[in-house]
C-alpha cells in the first residue's frame, strides 16, 4: 500500500508528519513524501524536509493525504497540482487532508457542494472553493476524509487506520504512540478560547 | 529565545515536530535543528529532516528538547552527544525530553535519582540510567522537563510554554494549532489497551 504525503514550501510540518507517524505503522504501507522538486522543502516554521520522489514519480496512490499550511494558497492555483491531485484521486482507495489542505482538494473540485473541513480561522477560503465549512474535527464522504486543523491529522489519520484496515490496528498504532492526550488547558478550538484568544492567535500569526 | 532540537537516524519524527510545531510559535523565539552531522537525518519510518545546525554549533540553547526513537540506544552511548547534552544543560533555561530523548538524558546524568518518564514499552533501559520510570505523561523537576511517548510531547510543549512564557500564549498556540484532540479510540496507555494491544503492539514493532 502506497501512501503519499506531498511536501511543499510553507506547509505546517505537523499537519502531514502526525498522519505520516499513524500510517507508516500500517504493516505493508509505505509513506512517500512527493515534493514539487527534488529540493528540500522549508516548512512555514522553518523545519526542512527532504522529498522521496516528484509528484508525477507516484500517479497513483493508494492513499493521498494532503497537508495544510500557508502554501497551500500557492499549490490551489498551480495546475500541476491539482492535476496531480485529480488524476490520483481517481485511483486512490483513499483520497484525505489535513488542514488547509481541503483548500487544495477543493480547488481541484472534489470537494464541490460537499461539507468539509479545514482549519479554524479560514472556513471563508475553504468554501470559495465550493465547499460547505463545517466545524467538525473529522469528515467522511466515501472515500473522501478530511480532518480540521494541524493536530487534527493525528485523529483523522487513526480513523483512516481503522476504515482501511481493522479497528485494532488503529488501537495498536494509538497504543505504539502513546496518543493519551492529556492537554494542559482547553482552548483547542474558537468556542473553547474565547474571542480574546482567538484575537491573540490572528495578531500574531499563531495559527 | 534559541531552542534546539537534535535530528538523527532512527529518531521518530513526532516526537520532535509535536514541540517544534509548539515551541516554534512563542513570540521571538527560534527552533534550531541540530544534527550530528550536515546530511539528513532520516527517521525511523523514513521521514529525512535537513539539520540546520551541527550540536556543536549550538553549544548554549536557551532550550533544549530531546526527541526519541530507536536511535537514541546509539546516542545514549555517544560521548560527544553526552558530552554536549551536559554543556548545554549547564546553562539551559529548560531541558526537556519527549519518549526516549530521557534515556539520552539519563545517560548524561540529568535524571539520577530522579522521577522520569520515556515510552511505556521501555521504563527498564531508563531505568538503566539511574532514573526512576514512572507512568506519568510529563515529569517535572525545576527546570527538566519529561515528556511521555510520541505524542505526549504537543502536551509537553505546552506546559513548557505557559512555564517559560504566560498560560496565554500557551492557550493561544493551542487554539492555533487546533490542539482538541477527539480521538476515535481510547487505547492511548497500556491500562486502557489491555495485554493484547499490547502484544500486537511489540509483535510489530509499532511503537
Amino acid at each position: 500500500m502506497q501512501i503519499a504525503i506531498p511536501v511543499f514550501d510553507e506547509m505546517t510540518a505537523l499537519d502531514a508528519v502526525g498522519p505520516y507517524e499513524v500510517l507508516s505503522r500500517v504493516p505493508g504501507a509505505t509513506v512517500t513524501w512527493v515534493g514539487l522538486s527534488e529540493e528540500p522543502a522549508r516548512a512555514d516554521r522553518g523545519l526542512r524536509i527532504v522529498p522521496d520522489a516528484l509528484l508525477e514519480d507516484v500517479p497513483a496512490p493508494d492513499v493521498l493525504v494532503f497537508g495544510g499550511g500557508f502554501g497551500t494558497r500557492a499549490l490551489a492555483r498551480n495546475e500541476r497540482v491539482l492535476d496531480w491531485v485529480r488524476r490520483a484521486h481517481e485511483s486512490t482507495q483513499w483520497t484525505a487532508s489535513v488542514c488547509t489542505g481541503s483548500i487544495v482538494l477543493g480547488a481541484a473540485g472534489l470537494l464541490d457542494g460537499m461539507n468539509a473541513t479545514t482549519h479554524w480561522a479560514v472556513y471563508d477560503e475553504l468554501a470559495a472553493t465550493g465547499a460547505v465549512p463545517i466545524a467538525e474535527r473529522i469528515v467522511e464522504h466515501d472515500k473522501i476524509m478530511i480532518g480540521a486543523g494541524v493536530s487534527a491529522g493525528i485523529d483523522m489519520a487513526l480513523l483512516l487506520v481503522a476504515r482501511m484496515t481493522h479497528e485494532n490496528v488503529a488501537r495498536a498504532i494509538q497504543l505504539g504512540i502513546e496518543y493519551d492526550p492529556q492537554p494542559p488547558f482547553d482552548s483547542g478550538t474558537p468556542v473553547k478560547a474565547g474571542p480574546d484568544l482567538v484575537a491573540l492567535v490572528q495578531a500574531h500569526g499563531l495559527d
